[in-house]
């Protein structure tokens, strides 16, 4: 399928029952009026974003929103993974409570994941609830937080240890916003989308593979076709597993490694698709060693993650014991069950796989992708 | 029915479909292993408790669970309302964290409302979601906190403003731990039970009143009869609206007001039940000035009030304009919508109704309910 046979507006619909949402890809929605309607009636709209993000935006959805809602308040939080904490959070809180905002308030959330995991929090949490909607600015938000209801913030001791499952009512991916997105970030975004191909859709990599000029150069159309195959991809998976008791786990593709190098690294060194990107290279690298898939795969992987402007080898976070660094950071993250370190790995292409892994092989592994 | 025909043991049954769940009512379960059975496999159980109670049942509760679970911690709050903000709750956090406590992690509950409704909230929030036990240990928490799902933290700006809605997997209501239970505390938890009598069990009411002194001679059949029962309407209103869109607010009978004293004289001058009791004999007022009952009904529940040991007129929270401070006040409660105050009121006996309420007139009932 080329690129300039799609069409640049679509939606995806997620189904959950009475948690159901759509997501509608397409360009000039942000500014659209017509894309707010039919949400909740209520005298109150907060809407969230960020130092970076609000001053290209915020007018633009506050001027889309007038229409619908009495009153529109806007905070903006500073950007950034490191603030993304209980003491950002609270800036939320503040606004909702100093300007006795009730519990049909909605919350809309203008920025990338760190805005749309908080902003995601905030709703599940204020009153015991109240609805929001996501309009992500970046690419990876666009792929990433649009579908799986996951929100959260940091702990000093772990990255997304405080959150909640919560659906929001509706999500806006603009294409037209991410012309003014770094494009380090757009980098950082691909590396989740080509995720999707050895665990889940060998023939969307070959796309991807095909087409990945017209995305680097932003092409709407081609935008548009790899944010809905990412979405109903993740979609479908999430569909089977909203908790993440199992199948959930394989999304998780790359964030073994990634998390520990973002963590290890100090949040915000590496963008999160960047830690992802390079974790996916080391966790194919993985698989290759148990056997079930040969380099070739591996190189490909590496070969579209350079590309697409991804980092490929692991930063050193430890001069004298790099792995043990590693393994020690990995300890801390979710997935650690029982102190047992389980790994997403590709079973064959297109299919993932969760397997504990030996120390050692990890080991090996790590000293064997880190520059 | 008389106290001496019951039994001091029982179950209510929490119908939620695949968040169904138990509440034990029985003397010396706390510290019974097998109270414990059949709750999930995981390597680590975290007890929280406070100050006060963590001395007189930590050591109980720790001993009954070692047959379970290989590592018990324990987290130890300072007891009080006004501990129950982000800063404590964080000391939850900081030992699962620091203790590398995965996601299968069980927690108890063991105390009053506030370490029922903290515990609660870092469950559903600890790795988006891990299982809780509420292990209530006084009257107020048996028959509120067992039933329902809400947990909260407070803000500076208001009670129970951030929190979520989340299930525990078994409540033990033990009548044992009641005989360590200060006076006051008893009388603060007789004002919940008392509450359902006239929003929804005249006949309740009237059996209350006829033991109410073995109720506060600390009877266990008489105990258990009236958990059970508050139980069993608590469960019935919430069955039938989990997240408070409609029906469930008739539980805030009283709380309108009660939430204006606590919050007006400092959280921790008066319990929450005092305040609760107190609030509920001026929403009785208030029905009795729309027609809606008559003044024989406000005195019988001003009576029983008084007799369980409950203030029964509202503090001055403002000697210059004491009314519209309780208004101001009453703004800010989650029960606001859209700026106009809404009272869970006594329809007839028995049965509540939720009205908005001239503020003429809620200053005058103000004014004639204050000391």
């Amino acid at each position: 399928m080329q690129a300039n046979t799609l069409t640049a507006q679509s939606q995806v619909h997620i189904n959950l029952a009475e948690r159901s949402y759509a997501i509608h890809i397409s360009r000039g929605i942000l500014g659209d009026p017509a894309s707010y309607q039919g949400l909740p009636q209520a005298s109150c709209a907060l809407i969230v974003s960020n130092t970076t993000v609000a001053p290209l935006y915020a007018a633009q959805l506050q001027a889309a929103l007038k229409p619908h809602f009495p009153k529109i308040l806007l905070v903006t939080l500073p950007d950034g993974e490191v603030y993304k904490n209980w003491q950002t959070l609270q800036l939320i809180f503040d606004v909702l409570l100093e300007n006795a905002c009730d519990r049909k308030t909605v919350l809309f959330a203008l920025g990338g994941g760190v805005v749309g995991d908080m902003t995601g929090f905030a709703a599940a949490s204020y009153m015991r609830g109240v609805p929001f909607v996501q309009v992500p600015t970046t690419l990876l938000a666009q792929v990433d937080s649009s579908v799986g209801g996951k929100t959260a913030i940091n702990h000093p001791l772990g990255k997304n240890m405080i959150g909640a499952f919560y659906q929001p009512l509706r999500v806006l991916c603009d294409l037209d916003v991410l012309k003014t997105l770094p494009p380090r970030e757009l980098s950082a975004g691909l590396a989740e989308i080509i995720k999707y191909g050895p665990i889940a859709d060998m023939e969307f990599f070959a796309w991807i593979e095909t087409n990945l000029d017209a995305l680097l150069a932003g092409d709407a159309a081609a935008l548009a076709h790899a944010i809905r195959r990412s979405c109903e991809i993740k979609a479908w998976v999430v569909g089977q597993d909203e908790r993440e008791s199992g199948l959930r786990a394989i999304l998780n593709f790359g964030h073994t490694f990634g998390h520990a190098i973002e963590s290890g690294l100090g949040y915000g060194e590496w963008l999160h698709g960047e830690g992802v990107g390079c974790g996916m290279v080391m966790a194919a690298h993985l698989s290759e060693r148990l056997g079930l898939i040969d380099m070739a795969l591996v190189e490909r992987i590496t070969r579209l993650s350079e590309r697409a402007g991804l980092p490929v080898r692991g930063p050193v976070l430890d001069p004298v014991d790099n792995a043990g660094r590693y393994l020690e950071l990995m300890q801390v993250d979710k997935k650690a069950e029982a102190g047992e370190i389980r790994f997403v790995l590709i079973d064959k292409p297109g299919s993932a796989v969760m397997r504990a892994v030996p120390e050692a092989m990890v080991r090996s592994v790590i000293d064997a992708c880190c520059a």
